[in-house]
């Protein structure tokens, strides 16, 4: 195992009706608020007014109308209400899109220049304001993590915003907030799990209990998005699809495993950047192409190892054949829960790939993938997905 | 899933060499340091003369000898020692006693009245001085938990001190540092990291993600023993064990399942409270009587699921014989590591057995045991042990 720093102090509180802690979390940080939340199911669902409720004796402004791959401009709107305003702590409705967006508004109160800075140069962001969660959507685990992703529209970017200072300090997680996702978004979510999954355990070098735990998250996944979609109310699934999300992108799963530079994060970012497509669709159409596309000598034992532990296939002494026939099991479970599988099918042809492939390469260390990858290999991966 | 609260603050620094963090760790708190440990392992090994070097600017006091088992008297002596010389942090350096001991020592510290106070009553914990650890045995998991156990030979009691106070700040994990165990201490190591996941392990109402955590380190335990016991000095061997100790006692195997009220423990602190034996031997001579005590039409299908999974036992339609093969395979894993699995064995016979029932189910709702005990049914499995 390799050496590795750890700390969550991300205090979770999960089950139904841990809204109620709301006053107490909020309050041992200040009364001044800065409510985050995207485009109103909050209110359908009557989070919204619980939230007025628990806090009547809160000062709370509201930033509203957060969009899936958050951009930087509701983040420059959001740092500015809190400097104007002097909130003392953030409270982010929402999915993974709003708390993203709340972590770097957090971190962007406390800067003097652009939040897009810190987006460039994550080692600038110092200090942030505490950020408590409500999460209403399993997927990208920003509940538990000290990561964010934002979009720049106007450069076509998408990149990561990475902290210490950006941890939750309480996320509440009432897995009965889920039961309302649609089914298209509930597959996404699915795959944006799973992916974080496949992005830390595809390496050469692990360990028993990373890979235990990798496997068995993505075991949870594919079964309960199945229960899920049959039946939206699901306590048991919704709440193991929950806990599964904030799992898999905490950094728990892999540490002490050789490092991995998340080739298909890096790649759909770029997709989603372009074309604004939802992220767990991107990912799941760019997973199964990666994985044929990295299939060689050296890596043949580990999608075959994954191909019997996860995805029930018979072993036997052709390794490729075994992990082949995992990689298409994965790729048919994508297709059953209604995602689809090619990037024609949401609106993407080639012409932006070698950009694409190019700024891919730029922001992430593709070198270090379990097959290295240079600019080549990443177009010929977007091309296999078309 | 039921409902859960869960917050692990406690950094963690791991791998080799990784001590050098000390004085970042320890002057965040302050320089005035008590220092903890037990037999002078510690100086065998270089890592007490390290201490002194990195922390050459800081004042250390120090409490050393303590024991196995640790005592109320040792914890006397750490916290009248913190309040006599205005302790700003406390440093321990050992294994799972040193570190409990620490821990109930940096609660008397805040303690007006007798620690022992704080042992009968965990309510009573309102505060702690911060602790740091450097951990040497792979065993207890207390390096990254809220709890302690601590013995009173007056009294014959061994209970529990848990409070959210006694998180470690930082804890140093560096696998070399427990290359000199002994194989007998490193086979009681592995046998506590096992039950501490029996003990969440063998409910009625678990999810896919904590069985398979659960079971991953269960495996990962019981194959890196073996190759510690063969080779003292095996990196990954040693490295997994040290992090399978942290994973296993902290909780996160188990949140959301149904409540367990960790049986074995309860009946192994009345063996080394009345015996002062070693507790992972205690409790892997305890587990398989408890397991087949346990059997009944309730609960065979999740013994024989473990039977299958962990102990790679075929699976057939008659669950008992499945479930009774898992548990003699895992007597015999016990026996291959050199665990003396017979209580005659370790000197303990059946003289305090009544009394012994009589304070475990005063202390622990055994009547929660995935088969419900009595104080006749603790007795039975005791004799069970002979």
């Amino acid at each position: 195992m390799q050496a590795y720093n750890f700390c969550t102090p991300t205090a979770v509180y999960f089950g139904k009706g841990k809204i109620n802690v709301l006053p107490e979390v909020i309050k041992k940080h200040g009364t001044r608020v800065l409510l985050v939340y995207g485009g109103g199911s909050i209110k359908k669902q009557g989070i919204y007014q619980k939230i007025h409720e628990l806090l009547a004796d809160c000062q709370i402004y509201e930033l509203q109308g957060v969009e899936p791959n958050p951009r930087i401009t509701s983040v420059r709107d959001g740092a500015q209400m809190c400097k104007d305003h002097n909130i003392e702590v953030i409270l982010a409705a929402g999915g993974g899109s709003v708390l993203d967006c709340a972590k770097a508004i957090a971190a962007g109160a406390k800067y003097d220049g652009d939040p897009w800075d810190l987006v460039l140069d994550n080692s600038l962001v110092k200090d942030a304001l505490p950020l408590c969660t409500i999460l209403t959507l399993s997927a990208t685990g920003s509940e538990f993590d000290w990561g964010a992703v934002i979009s720049n529209l106007e450069t076509n970017e998408k990149l990561a915003l990475i902290s210490d200072h950006l941890f939750p300090a309480a996320s509440i997680l009432d897995p009965s907030y889920t039961y309302s996702v649609s089914a298209y978004q509930t597959a996404a979510g699915g795959c944006d799990i799973m992916s974080h999954i496949f992005e830390q355990y595809f390496v050469l070098g692990s360990s028993i209990v990373n890979d235990g735990l990798c496997e068995s998250i993505v075991r949870s996944v594919m079964i309960n998005t199945k229960k899920a979609l049959e039946k939206p109310d699901d306590e048991q699934a919704r709440s193991e699809l929950m806990w599964a999300s904030s799992l898999a992108c905490n950094g728990i799963c892999s540490l002490g495993n050789t490092p991995s530079p998340w080739v298909c994060h890096a790649i759909e970012h770029e997709l989603s950047g372009y074309y604004d497509i939802t992220h767990g669709i991107g990912l799941a159409i760019l997973t199964p192409r990666f994985m044929r596309y990295s299939l060689n000598d050296s890596t043949v034992k580990r999608f075959a190892n994954f191909a019997v532990r996860v995805m029930d296939v018979t072993p036997n002494d052709d390794l490729y054949s075994v992990a082949n026939e995992g990689i298409d099991r994965l790729f048919a479970f994508y297709e059953e829960i209604g995602v689809p599988m090619h990037l024609k099918d949401v609106g993407i042809d080639d012409k932006h790939f070698e950009a694409m492939a190019e700024h891919a390469i730029k922001f992430a260390p593709l070198d270090m993938a379990i097959r290295p990858l240079d600019k080549d290999d990443v177009v010929a991966i977007l091309k296999d997905c078309l």
